[in-house]
Order: C-alpha cells, then sequence, then structure tokens
C-alpha cells in the first residue's frame, strides 16, 4: 500500500441510513440537539480528539410535515460552523450552501470569512436545492428547472472562486512606518459577465489561510456528477456495495482527467451507516433492531420526497407501482427516476417497492470491530473510496468506532495517527491552487527537457 | 430622574470619527484587526467586563480604493458574532445585513441561529446598501433607487418577522415517551404576497429566546426615517450638539407614536467620540493631534462618498463648490444634498467645504473623566439620547472610558451596574413582541375596568 490514508469525515445529527429520522428518540441525544451549540460544539471536539479531518453539515431550506423531525428546526450551517471553528483547532469545517438560492458575492465572503476565523478550515458543500417547494420561500413562482439549477452552480462556484482570488497573498503589506495598507498592484476585479451571473468585485476580504477553501459536492444525477467532476475535490456518495463504490470512484476519476483535472485531486467519500458490536451476530441483531424501528408508514411517506413530496398513501399497496407521471421532474430526479424503474424492472407492487427500501438501508459495515476494520481496509484498497463519512449521533456509537476501530486501522497504516497540516486542504492531501493572478504575472520556470 | 438608565453600545473598529481611517496605525492596534477573530473576541470581553448592553459590526458589500482601509478587508458580520457568541455570555450582538440584496428568508435564519447559539442576544441592524457601486456584485446593472430601497427594506423587515413567528414557543414538545417532536398546530406558514417578496414559510428553525430579535436601524433620510420609525427599536445616528439630538430623538418617537407604537419601545443611540484625558486641556491637545492626522487630501478623497466616489480632486480647489448635477441620487442623498445646501447657503469654495467637514469633526464629549461623565449625563437627562455607542479601536482609550468614566456615572445612577437580563431585548428594556398567531389564539384578557 502507498502512504495514502483513508480520509475521515463525521456527519453531525445526518440522516439517510437505518432509523435515522428518529436519532431525537435515542436516550443519549438532546431531543433539541439539532438547535444546540453545545452539542455540536462537543461532537466536534470528539471528532477532533480522533483525528477525524473534518465535520460536515447538511441543509435544506424548505420543510414540510414529513421531513425528517430535525429538520423541521435546525441551524443554518456556517454559523454553526464559525461557532465551532474558536472551540476547535485542527478539523476540518464543511457547510452546505445551495446554489441555488444565495448570491455568489455572499457565499464568497461567508466562507472566506469563516477560513480566515478558523485558520484555513473551511470546505464548502456545493448544492443545488432539490425540493421544488424552496422556490417558495424566495420568492419565486417556480423552482429552476435541472439544467438551469446545475448551470447555475457550475457558474456560482466559478464566481466564488475568482472573488477568492481578489486579492494575492501578498496583497496588504499593512507597513505601519510607510503608511502603506493596501499594495493596489496585487487586487483584482473580476468583472465576470455570463449567463447567470455578472459580479465586479473585488471581494472585501483578503486571501485567506488556504486561498481557496475546499470544494464538496455530492449529487448522482448526469448533471451532478458531471459538476463534480468540474469543480469537487471531495464527492460525497453513497454506497450500496464494492461494485459499486468502485464504479462511481473510477467514473468521477475519469470523468475529471477527461476535463484535464488530476484525478488525485479528487477524494470520493462516501457516507457509510456502522453497526458495530462485541461480536459480528451482536452487530447484526443490532441492526435488525434498529430497521425494525423504522415503520411502514413513515418509509411510505418518505418516498414521496424524490417525487416533489407526492402523496403515496391515497394509492393501493398491493395494485402495481402507481403510474405518476413527471413528478419529481423538478425535485430529485435521479433518485425518482431509479425507484421508478426499480418498480417496472421487477414489477413491483407499492407495497415492495416500500419493503425494498427498508431492506435496502442494510449496511455492508456491520460486525465486530476487527470485521468492521477489515471490510473498510478491503474497500479502501481495492479503489472503492478515498475515505468514510461518519454520521454522529449517539457519542456511545461513535465511540465504538473511534475507540475500537480506530486503533486497529491506525495500527494497520491505514488512517494516520496525527494531523499532518494546520488547513483542511493540507490534512486532505488536496493540490493547493495558485492565485490566477499570481500565477499569470509570474509563470512556472518551464520543467527542464 | 426615573430608573431608565443609560445604554451602551460599542462599536468594534468603527469609522466616522477624527483620524478613524488610520486606525490601523496605531501601535496598540494590530495592523490586521479587521481580519482577527480574536482581537474581536478580546474587545468583546472587554465590552462585557464593563457591563456593555451590546457590540455592534458594521459593513458594505462594496470597495473602491478609497475604502477606508480596514474596510478593504474585513470578516463578514454574523459569521464574526457567532464565534463571538461562544467566548461570551452577556453582552448583545449586533451585525449589519443589508435588505437590498439578502433574501429575507436567509436572513431570518441567520439571525434566528445567532440568537439560539448566543442565548436570545442577536440584534439586526436593518440597513439599505448605499454604494451605487453595489448593485455591481450582485447581477444587477443598476442600483436600485431611494424608493425602491426603502420599500424593499420595509417589506423584508416586516417578512422576516413574520418568519420569526413561524413556530409557537410551545411547537415541539418532543416527548420521547409519546414519540410527538412537533405540535403541527402550533406552526405556521407565511404566506406573503407583497410588492418585493413572495415567500411561503414557515422558517426550519424554532422560536429562538428571544422571540424576536431586536431590530437596530440607522438612516437620516425622511426615508430612513419613516422605516426607524416604523419597524426600529434602537436608532444609531450621529449628534453634532446637545439640541439636534434632542430634535432628532424627539422626531422619530413622535413618528413612532403617529404610527401607533409605544415611544418607550425606541432607543436613540447616537455614535460619539470620546476623547478623554486627565485634564479637560490635555483632552483638547489630544483631539487637535488626532484631528492632525486626518489630511485634507484623504478628507478631498473621502468628500466623494456620498457622491457616489465622485472624483473631486479634479477641480479646482478656490473656486466655487463645482455644480455636479444629481451624482449621488442614488447613494448616500441625504448627506449629499446636506453638503450641497452647506455649500449653497454659506457660498463655500471646495476648499471651505472640505475644511468645515475636517473642524465639524470635533467631538462635545472632549475632557477629563468628570468632563465627560457630566456632558454625558447632562445630554441624556435632557433627552438627548437613550444611549450612546462608544468606538473601540486603542484598548487603552476604551479602558479610559470603562475604568474612568464609568464608575462615575454608576456611581450617579446613570448607568447600571450588572446585566438585569439574559437577553439583549431584556437588558435594553424593550417589550417583548408576543408571538401573532399565540395571540390570535388566545387574546390577552381584557382588563378589569
Amino acid at each position: 500500500m502507498s502512504r495514502r490514508t483513508l480520509k475521515l469525515g463525521a456527519v453531525l445529527l445526518g440522516v439517510g441510513g437505518p432509523g435515522q429520522h428518529n436519532t431525537w428518540l435515542d436516550p443519549e441525544i438532546p431531543a433539541n440537539a439539532s438547535v444546540d451549540v453545545n452539542w455540536y460544539i462537543a461532537r466536534a471536539k470528539e471528532a477532533e480528539a480522533a483525528k477525524f479531518d473534518l465535520v460536515f453539515i447538511v441543509d435544506s431550506q424548505f420543510i414540510t410535515r414529513n421531513s425528517p423531525n430535525h429538520y423541521l428546526s435546525r441551524l443554518e450551517p456556517l454559523t454553526l460552523l464559525s461557532a465551532i471553528a474558536v472551540h476547535t483547532g485542527n478539523i476540518g469545517l464543511v457547510g452546505t450552501l445551495t446554489t441555488s438560492y444565495n448570491e455568489p458575492f455572499n457565499v464568497a465572503r461567508r466562507l472566506y470569512s469563516l477560513d480566515h476565523i478558523s485558520g484555513g478550515r473551511a470546505g464548502w458543500n456545493v448544492v443545488t436545492s432539490g425540493d421544488a417547494g424552496t422556490a417558495g420561500n424566495y420568492s419565486r413562482d417556480e423552482h429552476f428547472d435541472y439544467p438551469t439549477r446545475y448551470g447555475r452552480a457550475l457558474e456560482h462556484v466559478q464566481v466564488v472562486r475568482g472573488l477568492w482570488d481578489s486579492y494575492e497573498a501578498d496583497a496588504f503589506p499593512r507597513d505601519k512606518e510607510s503608511g502603506v495598507f493596501l499594495d493596489p498592484e496585487k487586487q483584482h476585479a473580476l468583472n465576470h459577465r455570463g449567463e447567470y451571473f455578472s459580479v465586479v468585485g473585488p471581494l472585501n476580504l483578503e486571501r485567506s489561510p488556504q486561498g481557496q477553501p475546499v470544494i464538496f459536492q455530492a449529487g448522482d444525477s448526469e448533471e451532478g456528477r458531471d459538476l463534480g467532476a468540474s469543480v469537487g475535490e471531495v464527492i460525497f456518495t453513497h454506497a450500496a456495495n464494492l461494485a459499486q463504490a468502485k464504479a462511481f470512484r473510477a467514473e468521477l476519476r475519469e470523468r475529471a482527467a477527461a476535463k484535464g483535472r488530476d484525478p488525485e485531486g479528487l477524494l470520493t467519500l462516501p457516507g457509510i451507516q456502522l453497526v458495530i458490536a462485541d461480536t459480528d451476530e451482536e452487530a447484526r441483531s443490532k441492526e435488525d433492531a434498529r430497521l425494525g424501528t423504522k415503520s411502514f408508514d413513515r418509509a411510505l411517506k418518505e418516498l414521496g420526497r424524490p417525487f416533489g413530496w407526492h402523496d403515496f398513501t391515497r394509492y393501493d399497496l398491493d395494485a402495481p407501482f402507481p403510474e405518476i407521471g413527471d413528478a419529481g421532474e423538478r425535485s430529485f430526479r435521479t433518485q425518482a427516476n431509479s425507484i421508478k424503474k426499480l418498480a417496472r424492472d421487477n414489477g413491483f407492487t407499492l407495497r415492495q417497492v416500500v419493503q425494498h427500501l427498508i431492506d435496502a438501508a442494510r449496511s455492508p459495515f456491520v460486525g465486530s470491530p476487527e470485521t468492521v476494520a477489515d471490510t473498510i481496509q478491503h474497500w479502501f484498497s481495492e479503489g472503492g473510496f478515498d475515505g468514510i463519512n461518519v454520521t454522529v449521533n449517539a457519542p456511545s456509537e461513535f465511540a465504538l468506532f473511534t475507540d475500537r476501530v480506530l486503533p486497529i486501522l491506525r495500527e494497520r497504516g491505514v488512517v494516520r495517527s496525527e494531523y499532518e497540516s494546520d488547513t483542511l486542504r493540507g490534512n486532505l492531501g488536496l493540490p493547493v491552487p495558485a492565485n490566477r493572478h499570481t500565477d499569470a504575472r509570474h509563470p512556472a520556470p518551464a520543467l527542464a527537457p
């Protein structure tokens, strides 16, 4: 094995796995954890003590009564991360901000402010808003269609990155003796005029410790993969099995290479569900019990989300999966289409589709600490992922991973024992993008032949 | 005197007064203070130790090379305040966010998140963007005209306040035994459709400790005063002399009363320049020295700002004040007009206008600790203000106020000795607005006849 090590992300109060919609029922988790800054700070400190690369905060800007409980009421990610920043020292801070309903100038400032405040630990999870209802919270009658959502997203990231290059690293001499504060030659307007945005610049914030905060991206659609390959440096995804994980990672790397990028600058980190116990058998029973807490009725309701919160409760459960036209066309289209395909290919009834989705929530990462460490190491060495995103809900469950699985992986050299850098970019081993202006004026010397 | 006490605000790294554009040259101030979170946290802690009601962060979203030096590069206010929130416990946290280039849903979430994180200490300084060039950073060809800026601002605040009432205080039972997380009867959509915004809601964040964070406002124009009287709870202003200060406060209170508001719910806090030394004479010499550091050339350049950064250096200094048409019509119109009027009424040359503005920067609050305490007490008891906003640049200067002036004012009962509440609203003695939905369902009982 090379010296490449497994990257570790901690999703704070995440969803997506078995039973996670009811995390608040866990006796260990304060029922109001999603609005309790101290809960988040404590979890981030635990992740930092275990030398995790980053904590990650998900987001959405629209709720329905079907939304997962703690999504109904939660703190805005960047505001939260700034509070976490000043109570931690090494761990990366990755926040979700949508490109659909934010101005690039504001996004650039806020992430750059977080990068300054944290000493170079900011990451931006670039998303487009999937829930069609979001438009109603932003003075729009209609949600952006798919091509617009992704077209805006790509241009948005390009504008933000351009604004981040507004100043060269030494643009502010701030020489008290000579009275020179700014070197105006090293301040650069952007003068961007594109299809979706026109931004003159410059940003009103000097170059940050990372220069360019790290770009995270998730999104499984064709458009999402293209965006990830274009601008993503870390890709969040999910992985049902090793073959799928390998194929996804390989595809993203190929797409990035086809765009002229070094694929080593693109890390794939699926979110994985860990179920750890003393023995494999106990771990399997634990997962069974957990899946049991996810009721069929709840799953039936949640099936509606990718289809724009379509109401499936009104159909006969034992009739063939209903024909629902283009519901979902402006929401989570890829997920909706794959559910339709599943039903069509298998001739499933509505009940069978729901049961299939419940069963599919089973995790490949279930077992004793040894078994889980083996599985992670195997997937990693086979090229299934560059790192993993672990959900932090109950602290005792997270401790099973940090105290019992991580030591095995460290022993084997899969995971590093100490932070290697002061910045998130440095710890992830990602290249440092040069400032386009500095580069233009001082081109890199040609390599010897 | 009633039990009403003087409110205290601390402007962190403010501008506006004599010599403040060169604060970074002060040997006590780190040259990069405007991007140093630790500098801000330390100042906020000092203000909290002195029992200040609030710290205040100004903002703008556009810079030119004429911008004050530390405006060229500074942290975004809300991101900064969240970091300060978790290192302080009592002091209010007031951030500037423009209504011109932010979505109400995002503003409501961010301020409410700060209110949760700080345990009820958030305040919003509502502004419209005055610099016409700001439009260029937000994909607009033209800056909003005056009526649009203020029309948007009023409706923006109304939408934000409506979103803050999305949940009644007991909307989230989060009862682990019964499994009830939300009481949907206590969740309310907004369904706002106005001239500038359409916002469905509800907000995805439950009622915060203050319920309604405190609304701050500044703006001297007719439209600005009207906005302050409509929605402001604390008005930031400036005051050249007692008569002007009294007139401004009286006018705002009358306007508020005319709108059916209790004028006691509207506090006026001018920003004041303190120049304190052991004796009155030393203090006057100190101000002279400070004014001397503001060069004529610098003042000539800055004269351009209210006129949309009009370049005054191209005119003959000793000719009559130039005729510049409607420059400034979309910028700081009131300020521009008052300068034009000053020139016209006095027949001033350009040089005389600039010199007049330099001289007008002299402060009424110059003297020994006794003198300054006397002046503040006099203005306060005469109805010149409800509190003051003190600029915090050099810590030793701020300490002259906290250690030498405040004890005198405390001794006299003008300033309280301890925080009286856990919230900013509580410390300012402002009424707690009821949730419109709770109120509607449970009308207050009629008073006994």
